[in-house]
């Protein structure tokens, strides 16, 4: 039904510091996550992607834990409808957070999802930097800052929102699915 | 009215790679569009940010010309009312397409803007990568099969709108404002 | 954060024909989904929604599978982010279609999910009536005819999507929470 | 230019209990509403279909007239366009409220009716229960208490909002035409 | 709860020829319809008001009928969800086709009046007009040209659309009420 | 690739009346801006539109100064996409104003425009009306009263814009396209 318009390269075509990273993903995850190989015929498009993901996500210091970046991916992409990101990003919640409905409950509609009311203000300002940024203004950061986020915090929200918006538009034109992997992982406690 | 939560950094406080680059287009336009400065508070990002730039709009080969680039970026920030955007990047569609009136037309109402049916045809699929990108389908190839452009050009048009909807969360988020040089650039023909 | 202002009522205290049905529904699922408490503090309604839900989902005859039927529903509560409906027959679908991954699918962007063009079509009709039935008109049939739907399988479809509205909007409004065993079930398919 | 889909049974083609009451409102009303035949055609749905309305419409008790009920249909009938609920339920409410204007000022703009602010809160909730169902929250449930709505009261206007939702979805859908008799009923205070 | 901002003025304190024009509407009707004496608070936009609405409404010549013009009014003013005009206009409307029914059809769900299919090419466009005008193109003149409309027709169709937009807008705003005498007006065949 | 439709009339074949006018502007502009000449192939129509217009835009006293009152018109055409109105309303801005940059602002998104908040909080109004007309109320005055318009000035805002919702969708609907000298006009302030 669907012309596969974007097949993804081989592993062994793939330029060395790619690959690199390719096959450190797999050692990790035990799988490469579709991402990085559809992206990979693009390499100077893989690595300004996976840097800037790197800056985003795996940033040391400031409030956000993990789980919180991974939940605002989750709400965004949602937003978006991005198959891809809501399935491989949902599961990743689920392992930061050790809550395996988390990314269900966030995924269908935030408002109703088991998180602390810290993490609720956040999902609202980032839903507003996905949805209508144009309209954000001084009276969006009150609510965050009382919550105990500062203005490098909300930076790093509305900086994770908007590179996710990119993410999910890429996945959904060029029909990126998730690997099957993603859908259970982190919804059996024990087995982690 | 408005506090001014991400104060720009100063040139001389900037890692040595990223003060390079910025004395570079300094000393190509005249002025340090404020784009360079406001993201360089975070270097990471700032490097992530323009590789991707780079390799999306300084891409050597494809059907796309630096103008039909431009205008792609126009017409997305228009949607998304990213004034920093739409301000620089319709200086630069003026200067690329010699058309001192292109950019005012491409950002009220591309419908109307004289392009060509080919620009025109780019500019329908950027408006659903930006608007719907869920709902992209085989379908929407058809017509740009039809005006001469690739999959790769689809591609082309695809990443650069999904990159400055990254970019125009960001301006829009944390309030960066046009340089004023760019208001006026372009728009008298000879003095260029 | 959520007052609970509707308050499910205990098992022992309701009337007789709701009691045997609950036990029933224990018996067959391991425990008692929240909708049949939660809308058991209203006899009457309960009656009526239980009727109506049974004589559409439990039908003998016609085009529509029982999987179909569950997809119905799962894109209908997706699209009205209804969290109780899109997890509890979301479960269910997985269970019909013995897909671990389609209710997933279904649910952040039915376009790509794994089904087969007529259920594409059939969702994309469902969609139309939840969204937009005021629209509906001769040409939305000609496509689900084409697919071997009669007229009488398409009052199915819009009456399931139908019902499930006024269900998706009870669940929301009343802040009903899924039961924790629906997130798992169907998606170890071995298991079942 | 439209195909009946789904033409009305005969009146004597009815099982006898659908027959019986669609012969009680023949004689209380002077003529048979088209949906007590339009819906007939499924008797298993019919039943559950009025039932469900008679628990919510026929209720006793509560803070919710029958005016108010009819007004809350009329008003959500009028937000989802269906044209044979807004006719036949307008035409109600004028009697009940006995107000010959009410029904056209609910339907075009509630906003701007000649109703109590009570009523204004109300049809609030109705209209957010009807098209934003997933953002309720707590706090809109503050207003309504104010006006002297209990939680009870609220689920009654929730569950006469969704359930006319459904009737609405399959009305628009089957192309469900109002008679004519209701067109004038109401208007002419005097001669009720 | 709504305050007056706009009191109408006293007919005997208008200019002569406003309050010739006036007397002249009052003879015709019945009544002084709320809009002559709304807007001649201001003489000078009065006048013009009235001068465009003649120009477009009492137009010799041309395909439409002062029936398609009012059913074009009634269309965009449901759609603007104005009162007054919906009421107003759809009294006329009633009269000028002679179908106590067609007003309320039109403007609860034009897509299931009993009118022409000419007529509905009309309002599809006018509908256009009214929600999206700057997507109108070349594309939208076939099915109106089908339909014997000429241009200059298609031009009477946009203008009263357009017009009304701003009838629409100015009653909304300023709260204006249709006299009671239009909402019966036409609907009793005979009596007329 | 789009079909004039409505060709322009020769000055020469105008009535006296309008010829008039138009050589005035165009003794005064240096130019006849088009919308002089698209709409007098309708010279009943013309009258109306430019006293209408002369009534709002030319008006002596009241709170509004010219430069707000072409703010206005920028910021509704802008929400309407029109390329002519917001070309030829954003030069006259820029030079009422004495600030060549604000008309781009006040198109691309007001909120990030250089203005007063007196400014900001007319426009506010002015895009409720232009896109909300129906949910205005009391509520709405009182920001406009805090920052000292009276009611009388806010029939001016909301007339404005009401009017120029009226010149949108006719430029838009008949292709209207501002003329050249527009583009520049007021952009270089020493110039003039």
């Amino acid at each position: 039904m669907t012309t596969n318009h974007y097949p993804m390269p081989e592993l062994k075509d793939l330029p060395e510091d790619i690959k690199a990273r390719v096959l450190e993903v797999q050692e990790k995850a035990g799988f490469v996550p579709n991402v990085f190989l559809a992206l990979a015929r693009r390499p100077a498009e893989w690595r300004a992607f996976f840097a800037y993901h790197d800056a985003l996500m795996l940033k040391q210091g400031g409030a956000l834990t993990k789980g919180d970046r991974e939940m605002i991916v989750t709400a965004t992409s949602a937003a978006n409808q991005c198959l891809y990101c809501v399935v491989a990003h949902g599961a990743i919640l689920r392992i930061y957070e050790k809550k395996p409905m988390v990314a269900d409950q966030v995924a269908v509609n935030y408002r109703k999802a088991d998180i602390s009311p810290r993490q609720r203000a956040m999902l609202d300002f980032a839903m507003k930097v996905c949805l209508r940024a144009h309209e954000i203004d001084d009276a969006d950061f009150g609510p965050l800052h009382a919550h105990g986020f500062s203005d490098e915090d909300i930076w790093d929200i509305a900086a994770i929102t908007a590179f996710f918006g990119l993410s999910n538009r890429m996945a959904s034109f060029s029909n990126m699915q998730p690997n099957p992997e993603f859908y259970l992982m982190g919804r059996i406690p024990r087995e982690k």
